[in-house]
């Protein structure tokens, strides 16, 4: 019920980031039943390949708890992290990542790779899918679907 | 002989890296002739587990050519870079990575994974290896030796 209440806390995250135009993935932090770090991926506003959503959350994190780890922390993700974000979440020796739906193209916890199975990983945590995933990666289909609709052309006919 | 230029740029960002207690890594990315930025490891002076000087780095750049994507750049970094790096280089679009040191335990081009193998990565680039390798692994382990040092205990005898 927790992980249900965060992970819409994410996915108002994510329907900011639709808002806003960028790929809808939202994040948010919890730590001792309090939220402590919410983002939503800004690459397109930031012009920055490294904003993604779990990226500014941890650093938001980071500074809340001012430590460079995130030690008994979870993570909630709308969407599968990249190798980018998981690479990350290790780095920050989180407790527990909670994410909605698989991304089959770039998620690293299973669809194109499993960062848990690097050989010699010094931190590992626990991953729970599939909660909100529906709600998860709709968001994410109508986003591109609105993206490759034609826009129409003013003043012809 | 540019490589030898640029590196050497890089290791005195690892300098500052170690000047600062923070394990010695340093980063420059070139653009057509010349450097557009230059970082090094932060993790510890920011508390920020994201800091790493590629991450840092690949910001700036990013906002140096105003572009989320850095086509056409060159990364110059002494140690293999992590998973997480790894990531951000590959959703930055760069043209060419080259680094001092292999890391064995966690370099994610091809000591613990190799990110360039990944199933379905939409995006690739040249890897070259081992430019300054001597340099860049001695100032590690200088780093660790210091860190393993005992501290003297001031008043006793």
């Amino acid at each position: 019920m927790q992980d249900i209440i965060y992970m819409r806390e994410a996915l108002k995250q994510a329907h900011r980031a639709f808002d806003n135009n960028e790929v809808p993935v939202g994040c948010v932090i919890a730590y001792k039943g309090r939220i402590i770090a919410r983002a939503h991926n800004q690459v397109e506003t930031l012009k920055d390949p490294t904003a993604h959503a779990e990226m500014i959350a941890i650093t938001q994190a980071a500074s809340a708890l001012g430590s460079k780890w995130l030690q008994g922390v979870s993570v909630y993700v709308t969407i599968e992290p990249c190798q980018m974000c998981a690479g990350a979440l290790v780095l920050a020796r989180i407790k527990r990542l909670v994410y909605g739906a698989d991304d089959p193209k770039t998620g690293a916890f299973g669809s194109a790779c499993d960062i848990l199975k690097t050989r010699g990983l010094n931190h590992s945590f626990e991953v729970t899918r599939n909660i909100l995933c529906r709600e998860s990666s709709f968001i994410i289909s109508e986003f591109f679907k609105k993206k490759r609709r034609p826009i129409k052309k003013a003043g012809v006919n």
